[in-house]
């Protein structure tokens, strides 16, 4: 069957309120388009448990800062329908910017605390823009369950305290991250790197593993650990640390020691590209 | 047919979604209980429109300030129960304050700009508070309408902006404001005026009714009409001037001359006691 393209936000309301009245399980993949496997994971991990699986591509303009990447921020929505439909997506909703945000627009979804350190801290606006979409997108799919990538840390653990606190009745699925043959977490972004950078991006990767080989071997201290991290990206010249963090993997508070679940993420410019990865470790003691 | 209490969030989320799969029109009416006829007239109304009525009862901490009336606003569950069912209600949902927000509570809605003047002014958190509570109504009761009073004005206009913004598929109906005989506007809070002051707290829709008049008359300066408002609110001395307001009845910016759609309000002390009224006068030219 060919993916269905939807464009007009109240044709996708109104289809997704007429699958949920036939009884369809609607599974919902929130993406900005340009897909890779790490996206086309999440669609097929939602075609495993739904009976209509939505992906959407919005390229979603309240989540970039002004120097950010909106405007060169990779698109292809043909490519994307194709891979979309190939992963086993039903309907790929591509709202426009002005259909999302008509003037004058003043709501926003707000979590607090969570959002401040990590990826809060350097990007003060992207949290808040993140919520309130997801807020939108969760009104006009009307899912009964969603798929975020755990390559998104904190945004995953951000949108699992908003669904609970705002009582959305439908579950968040956290599917793992899918990665290059040598380490690379895949990312819409890994496209800006020219080949030396795509090389010295690795450091993100191999900073993690060092990580856990510590852990391992019994290593306890964050400083220790962040130390050696930090080693490791500093060795190539592109490289310019945005955070390495050990934090609690629900408070999302620094740690001095690893205990409980833990996560440890960094983001690190390369170049001109800011790029993230993490890793979670449950029930260390 | 005996009206249903609930209070549990995920009994009264999956009865709606119930209802919803059955084909059943769902009309919602928001209250903090204490109801009187102005409550019971919006329940009326959805009443007429939809197949079950549902009436929520909670007194909202995150929608007063820390030195407003919070404790001493008043409750009386079985009086509700038994005014819902006689003006038709279904459902009166009744959740718990530690339900409602468990900790670690951290998720707020926020509507910008329109919270800004007249009640946003003096009461900071109040609008936060009411935007936040109804997203997690909304979600929990899930109906296809809702209805509103337009006592609360500033609160109506800001819940419109906030389903549009955010894609709530529902309606929102405003209902008119019902007085007592001589002209106050019911609340809940008239009940901690004394004799003396329910007296003096006719000065608010006196000073509306004034407004009329002069515009009645040709009047268009708010200004003029402004300082004829003051006038009548400051001849009994019980009274405090929190705002009286003439604004646009869509931006809630002030207005120097009165045309197009018009909304006068204002928010007056009537010894402890804060005290609202309002009045929407639509193509003014």
């Amino acid at each position: 069957m060919a993916v269905r393209l939807i464009k007009s936000i109240p044709e996708m309301q109104s289809e997704a309120e007429s699958l949920r009245l036939a009884g369809k399980r609607i599974g919902f993949v929130p993406t900005m388009g340009y897909l890779h496997e790490g996206h086309l994971s999440l669609v097929r991990l939602a075609r495993e448990r739904a009976d209509v699986v939505v992906v959407s591509i919005f390229v979603n303009p309240t989540q970039f800062g002004p120097n950010e990447d909106y405007d060169r921020y990779p698109r292809d929505l043909d490519r994307d329908l194709r891979l979309a439909e190939e992963a086993g997506a039903d309907i790929v909703f591509n709202p426009s910017v002005e259909d999302m945000y008509p003037q004058p627009y003043h709501t926003y979804v707000l979590v607090e605390k969570l959002t401040e350190p990590l990826c809060g801290a350097s990007r003060p606006n992207f949290f808040r823009g993140v919520t309130t979409v997801v807020t939108k997108l969760f009104h006009i799919v009307k899912p009964h369950f969603a798929v975020f990538g755990q390559k998104d840390a904190q945004q995953a653990i951000v949108i699992q305290q908003m669904v609970r606190d705002l009582n959305f009745d439908l579950d968040i699925v956290v599917a793992p991250i899918v990665r290059e043959e040598d380490g690379l977490a895949l990312s819409s972004r890994n496209t800006y790197l020219n080949p030396q950078e795509r090389q010295d991006a690795l450091v993100l990767y191999r900073a993690l593993q060092k990580a856990r080989q510590l852990i391992d071997g019994g290593e306890r201290s964050s400083e220790v650990i962040l130390r050696e991290m930090r080693k490791i990206v500093e060795s190539v010249p592109s490289s310019r640390i945005d955070y390495i963090s050990i934090v609690d993997a629900e408070t999302l508070q620094d740690l001095r020691e690893l205990r409980g679940d833990v996560l440890i993420a960094l983001a690190v410019w390369i170049g001109q590209t800011r790029l993230i990865d993490n890793m979670i470790l449950r029930g260390l003691r």
